[in-house]
């Protein structure tokens, strides 16, 4: 094996790109004897040049835009932590590959979108794309999956990965607050994205949950064949309603296979408030893998920030230092196969809340519905009420969301709903 | 890369060897597709050719031993799944390096005990030794630390790495049994080894212990450092008080370095019930990485049992079929340091059960060599008793290891102890 240093030229000096820096400054001797080399940066870019980071790059050359980086023939690694999956990084990866450089990156909206034709790209170049910075932050899922589970069939992926979204249900349910008031807390912290619907909207936890389900099912990335549904719509009365039946609700990733096709939804859904997921405070990631030969396996960890991002940057580096080199979703990309989308086949309970007219028969209106529909109740409640509609919290037993989609759009036809029924699916893992 | 068939020999048919070929027969085109080439079995062995163990060996070669197989020249990789650390496993592995071939085991003893030497030999030879299935089963624990934390500098290992112990506890507790009849229960269902104090001992965690510290701090494998303690002093009472002041015990493994060296205990210690490991029920394991950059990621997992612990060493099978080639503890063994044992220099609360005899001043002479040992009291509790006896919990504010067991010497010296104190650490992780 080669004791040359392995060559970075770093795309992107944010939080993640400056967490990277600082690692490789503070512990260049550790990270060398473990890789049997140096870890050397070359060459950085990134949109100001004048910008106090916070750490010296006085030894490093400044690209002029990070396409001219990837061309240099003086680095490896081109490490892409700018994020999106705009023309500029696209074309900069592009010419990474077709100069002969190995592609890290943490921008899972990038690969969501261009993963098949990117991982085909690097292995007609003969060169390696790795990506574990862009799923759920610190924790090293790409790698348990796609290494640790190799000898598995997976049977399910599911998890919470998008910190932000748990910090603000976490935080409605501890502090009382309404979703609004989260959202300006959440905004004034600086935690949303640039646009933060990818967040509250699920939109960045589906495109992690499409790379998972890529390396897990040996299918290629279907970012468009996740069913999303975001968080805007949970209110604080939903939380409390569920805590009293002992559940916590959480933005959950679930892709799984059936006979029918791949099933990958992200969703609000129901858990148990004594499971490992329910228990999920704040920012925090949990990724679960079912294998058929392993059982389940939880991971837990920081799903963003500067030193977990720039951990699993480092993990992808220190890969490449020492020579290991996998497929990017860990087969060939050409035998990665199209699968057919499959709604959820698997038959689970469901939380309903209704906001009922305080008419005389109303609520046998609606659970004559479910009967005809073929639901039956697991519990329900009505709540004492002052207005002039009434709560009415159901649990209904397994059933499938076919069903349930009947069910609701009968409500419709009663008369006696005051609102929008909410329907969250309970997931008890 | 090559195409060819990673050929394996494979070493004892016990529930792991039979469970590793069960997989490799199972998903033989999946592993195919994911490592791009065929895993073949090419010879067998174990000590009885002819028990029926529900798998068809027919298609394999049946070697005379261990080390007869591993010197064939028709296999690349050796798996030892024999156990023990005895010679005739020693030898078979100095064997197969020295015909050239990898070594995968699941033997923690075997690497507890020899893995340096077995390190060195290995890459002497240019060959590598993976032990993923050796720490915590199916977790993919010892990928996640050597690779997936690869940047970070750790600063701290933490686990239940012994599922057996965790079952005995958490079944104390559930069924209010006593040590003693959930050891028989456990005896009865084939839950301990042959020699149970590797279990109840806390030995077989200490040498998992050992071998994750050695990769997290760069160190020789130093089991005989391991500070060890079983459970078998753990009684109901203790589980019961300790449950009253809302803790759980459980037999804990803690690495750490400090400027004084190395410090590696596996002993009983009690954490809040409401934590991720006081949460931990039956045979199942948690290993927690402190990671500088990563913060603390979370792993947990089925520590045992025929699937999960294959499903590990088809991880090191799937990595050298790949081509993923590792210094056995994560960087080359000769830069492995030497580092002098430490006594946990990190003060700690205590929990302690004493029985006092029933006399004036009794618990005054106690709490006074407390405040004489600088040790202050956070809570007490004195219960009611029919007995001569009376039985006393403390809590302890955070004290260091060396001033309580002065305070438990000076206790003796008091004439006030019916029995001998028990003293319990409280880690809050």
């Amino acid at each position: 094996m080669t004791t040359a240093p392995l060559r970075l030229g770093i795309a992107g000096l944010g939080t993640v790109g400056t967490g990277v820096v600082k690692i490789i400054q503070a512990h260049g001797e550790l990270l060398a004897r473990r890789a049997g080399r140096p870890i050397e940066i070359k060459a950085v870019t990134a949109r100001s040049k004048d910008k106090d980071r916070g750490i010296d790059l006085s030894g490093y050359d400044w690209a002029e835009s990070p396409e001219a980086m990837a061309r240099r023939d003086d680095i490896d690694v081109f490490v892409e932590l700018i994020g999106g999956s705009a023309g500029m990084v696209r074309s900069a990866t592009d010419a990474a590959f077709a100069t002969g450089k190995d592609v890290i990156t943490a921008n899972k909206a990038l690969l969501a979108l261009h993963g098949n034709a990117l991982a085909e790209e690097a292995e007609a170049a003969g060169r390696v794309l790795r990506f574990e910075a862009a799923v759920a932050g610190g924790i090293p899922c790409v790698k348990a999956l796609s290494e640790g589970l190799a000898g598995n069939q997976v049977t399910r992926v599911l998890g919470v990965m998008n910190g932000t979204c748990n910090y603000i249900l976490t935080r409605m349910q501890s502090a009382g607050l309404t979703y609004d008031e989260v959202f300006q807390e959440a905004s004034d912290l600086g935690y949303l994205e640039a646009d933060p619907s990818l967040d509250v909207g699920g939109i960045d936890a589906g495109h992690k949950l499409a790379l998972l389900s890529c390396i897990a099912f040996g299918a290629k990335v279907d970012f468009d064949g996740v069913r999303l549904e975001g968080i805007e719509r949970i209110t604080i009365e939903d939380i409390h309603r569920a805590a009293d039946m002992g559940y916590r609700i959480k933005l959950l990733g679930v892709a799984r296979m059936s006979g029918r096709g791949l099933e990958q939804r992200m969703t609000p859904c129901l858990v148990p408030e004594s499971s490992p997921l329910g228990q999920l405070e704040g920012a925090t990631n949990m990724v679960v893998l079912d294998g058929d030969a392993s059982g389940q396996i939880v991971l837990r960890g920081a799903g963003a920030g500067e030193g977990p991002t720039a951990s699993a940057v480092l993990s992808d580096i220190m890969d490449l230092a020492r020579g290991l080199r996998m497929h990017t979703f860990g087969q060939p990309a050409a035998s990665l196969e199209e699968l057919p989308r499959a709604q959820s086949s698997v038959p689970a309970p469901y939380y309903m809340r209704l906001e009922l007219l305080d008419k005389p028969g109303a609520l046998s209106k609606i659970t004559a519905k479910l009967g005809e529909a073929g639901i039956s109740i697991d519990r329900m409640r009505q709540y004492g009420h002052a207005e002039a509609t009434a709560p009415v919290l159901i649990v209904t037993h397994k059933t499938t969301r076919d069903a349930l989609d009947h069910a609701l759009a009968d409500f419709e036809t009663t008369g006696v709903l005051a609102t929008e029924p909410v329907a969250i699916r309970i997931e008890n893992v």
